[in-house]
């Protein structure tokens, strides 16, 4: 369904880098859900440019609902989230229509839209529609708190630099939801932003793992098919910009492992039906087990470095040489965190809307 | 939607285990399309139990065309396969049904159907149910075939043991699809299989990693958001039991490389355009760029081991030790291979079907 | 979807009227509900050919339940329910495949699928694939009555015959369900089958409009927009061979009343919240109210006559004679009507798993 | 799907009449169709109010196009169109929320959403939200006319008044789209205006039946069963609001036909088959067959009408009788004209798409 997502709960896309505007329509929410403008401003500024370490774009992020919101709670019907651009310099990208980035979409955006694609700013395919994305999934982690359900993600690697793992679940996603960039251990955190700034000066990016965690999903969701929870959240989560990689629990370690050590014991905990280990993500067969879900996604380094590289002249029909100036990041992955939080949820609340109902999530 | 998958071709899946039968429903199909019932047998055959290293349950998998073949063609209409169940030894399992076996999905089951589950054989969390998608995408994989979309999956690593990796991809492909046993290099196969019948003495299970190519497959096909062709893919990939994580190009490598080193350049090769490198496994912003589409798919080791495991007796409400008996497979990795094979095929045959239309593949 | 509709709950149809069988796959069931084979049957025969005015083909109708059920009820994993066609006389059709039948849809089939359909008997256009729908509609129907909900359909015209209206609702759906010509005054009932005999006795056929009432169904389901109870009844509705006019409430009457006449004013009925008439149906704003749903079907009369007729020889490229001969019937109005019952009950099931959850229908 | 209607050509609505904006999303157009504002706008001024027979609410209909459009075509990215609230009177509805308005979705809205809608103007019930879908449908008109297919729609009987039909298919819907209220004989129109505004004046209001043809519809394209062209039709055509009733072809008078009467005969029209006469409205088993689609909406009489009502306060549990003030239309027949005429232009770009692939209604 191309720009749509999601099966009881949906989530439609729209918007280029440099039109009007970005936006979202969420569909399917339970009426009664509390919508928190201020909330939703902060998941924002979340995924906004950081410091030294982040373009030099400046968007204000300024969101209107233009519709199922009635005196603070959402009404059930759809609610559309509307992000108008600002600050957008169109002459940077003009240029790049018939001289692909390597790296980027603009070779395959031409291959599929025949040259009608909108080139400035990579158009539809900027990682500008994920503000979009993460203002719809802050309305919805909203409801998920609600529920006693919390997401967190941290940098798990970064240019080569390893954050701590999580210890303490709660304390640890309440940590990372207030901090810009999500790291555990600060002082990796630090060696990782010196990498970034180092990788930046030479004109160069740098990619890394993020880790994300959830804890209070009751068990029972998810399908044993097509719509597992890794399948409906992998969807999802490749739809992020720069992610290449998704793995739940141990992921491509489990293929080291013998089975007598891949496997969860089943234990007792307080009456409660736990595993011992949580080598399989929280998820067995597709549906949730009651154990925290964790998996790890892979972000490439940004396409777009200031270092020549070589290209082709599509019009010309012969090799160039390219040299992107503009403002560019020289790492996405702390941005692309509040992204993936926003798709887990949208994930999430789908999966939960769709087992108890459309009632569910607005606590009614 | 469950148990159906797709947007403009589409596949449904339904059977239990231990029932009179597993079977699959492609919906979408263009007409005209040759069904070979002997080539089906053959990409089932790649399925199967092989030699000391898998399961003693030896299936037919004889299958029927219930429907939407005629004339040895596709008709256009909704094609069912049956795959009646045989050699079914229920008595295995009864027992298992208040025991959740580790890592597999008897607790998550009875979670969420509240014990109205068919346990025997895991019922229709079986990967018996696999039988069905191979033999779906099989009626696929014929018609890309007919338009020169190969895809060839070998096993990448296994208990530990490395395949040398794809070099002439055509040739490649071809070689794969004659080796029930799927690697590239015969003598790393042998050393594989060594050490998965060394796992089945001590009672215990390997996992390992799957890594597939497909060529042939055009430019412009797939989506920049939702159903981007990862996506779209890493849905269905993570359907296929055990498989844990999934990676596209470089995938989680990406994570320590510089953007200089991990975008692909753009070159001309005979005319074509073409990416000197591939490290993004053929696909940018979601969408085909005409390179070899590359993944790798993370399989566990197999739950079922015969060592004895701590679990719970749910209705005793105490601990317990399982010692499964009955008859498993210690490795299902290069078992596995078929699936990954077929879901890949289903996946772009239909995004094919809904880039170029209902009558594309059929060849009209 | 082509062969699949519905949201929550989907059913998906395969078969050809002269292949090894039609089948139905329900999705999205609720575990728990229970199956009872009897009632199947005994709804699967108000579809079979009734007495001296139906065709003489006569069919077994003995169903499979291949998949979702144990023990006696639904497992909530895919239902696929199996009618192995017998009694074929494929014959009396290969000459028509470049003769198209009036009417019927010979000729775009033709065009739509470039002569790979199978022409045998209407193939997976045949009225048989009713046999799976009705059989799937019987599945939901025992939950549907365990939670009150009551459907009936009457013959409300046969060839300018009038039935009398629904009375007291729920005394008359009783009494329709035991009828396998279902009308609610009997000598008008009589009357219709003079004329329809009197029509076969000519060569012609006859058609008519069905009237369907459902009670206990919940006020709140349905949505404001596209998935209004209207909407997607009236879609599956038009699913129904032969059906070619759908009308709630009043219906077309609407266009010729006054708002003063046509608003249904609300009252009070033992604290429950009715309305004094019932114009609109049950419904407003697409959503269900509480009062009884209520709509009509035109059913054409069936095209299949042995009556000579105008047609072309599409190879020949000229006009040419048709007399039918084979086996048909000159009307199915009746027997329309336990499909019409069947696709009520699917939507209506699919529309209260939606809002209220997975569980909901088995009640749990 | 809620509010997203449409398979390989998507329609998203959202919005309420008393909040910022209405609007829509369109996802799945074809790169490269012309997107002509003024088009859009003349269509949009078919839905406004018309003279005294009409709303006094005047509403500007200023749409903005926020994404998908570039250089004055599409992109082939969501398209996106904003018409913003204005002239809103909120005043008029506050207190009617405990008070539901007979014929309205008020109570429906109130068992549903559970107080948490926007009550004002009906808020997402509101046939405002049709302006959304006029302009919505404007766009992949324009792409349907470059194919040779036309769309148009009359009153067929308004306030007891009948039309005259079709007569030259071409020049009639071509005289219509230049008609603000909708008649082919204009004498008629003018009595139907008289007794609308003598319905007006006594506080009540009229309904009737809108007629549709579509010509240059290619034959072969829509589906043997629940996606029929009248399936996908009548799903979108009981979306527009005061819609009862739908019938293709000769519809519920097939019931008083003989079959030998109602059987469309197949002939030779300058090498083209053709059938004699069109009772099938262009539709066999589900599928164009190449003549005109033509098929009838029953549209209801306004329910808000001056004229007191009976209805419940539900606050206070009793009898309460409601006169409705505000500005209303007394006839929404000819304004709901425009609605139709889009929404069938969505379902059959949809399907055209679904079955040519995305590129074709780019004319690429």
């Amino acid at each position: 369904m191309k720009n749509t997502f999601g099966n009881a709960l949906t989530v439609t896309l729209f918007g280029e880098s440099h039109g009007p505007a970005v936006g979202a329509v969420l569909d399917g929410l339970a009426p009664g859900i509390p919508v928190d403008e201020k909330y939703i401003a902060e998941k924002l500024s979340l995924r906004r440019p950081y410091g030294k370490i982040s373009t030099a774009r400046r968007e204000a992020d300024a969101f209107e609902l233009l519709s199922g919101v009635y005196n603070g709670k959402t009404t059930g019907t759809p609610l559309c989230i509307l992000i108008p651009n600002a600050d957008t310099k169109s002459a940077d990208y003009e240029a790049l229509r018939d001289i692909p980035r390597p790296g980027h979409a603009d070779f395959t955006a031409q291959t599929k839209f025949h040259g009608f694609q909108d080139p400035r700013g990579g158009g539809h395919f900027s990682a500008r529609q994920t503000a979009a994305l993460v203002a719809a999934g802050a309305v919805v982690q909203t409801a998920l708190e609600e529920k006693g359900i919390l997401i967190g993600t941290h940098i798990f690697r970064c240019a080569g630099i390893p954050d701590r793992g999580f210890m303490d679940p709660e304390a640890d996603i309440r940590t990372l939801c207030g901090r810009p960039f999500p790291v555990l251990d600060e002082e990796a955190g630090g060696k990782m932003r010196l990498m970034i700034e180092q990788a930046a000066a030479e004109g160069d990016s740098v990619g890394g793992v993020l880790e994300t965690m959830v804890i209070g999903f009751p068990s029972g969701c998810g399908e044993p098919w097509f719509d597992s929870l890794e399948g409906m959240l992998s969807h999802m989560l490749f739809s992020v910009p720069a992610v290449k990689g998704v793995e739940f629990g141990d992921g491509f370690a489990f293929a080291d492992l013998k089975g007598s050590a891949a496997n969860d014991a089943f234990c007792l905990d307080a009456g409660q039906v736990k595993t011992a280990t949580n080598r399989n993500g929280g998820i067995n067969g597709g549906i949730s087990n009651g154990m925290p879900i964790l998996f790890r996604c892979a972000v490439k380094p940004t396409p777009s470095i200031s270092k020549p590289q070589k290209t082709l002249d599509l019009k010309a029909g012969e090799l160039t040489v390219l040299r992107i100036s503009g403002r560019h990041d020289p790492c996405v992955v702390h941005r692309a965190r509040a992204v993936v939080d926003a798709v887990t949820a949208l994930v999430l609340a789908d999966v939960l809307t769709g087992r108890f109902g459309t009632d569910y999530l607005g606590g009614i």
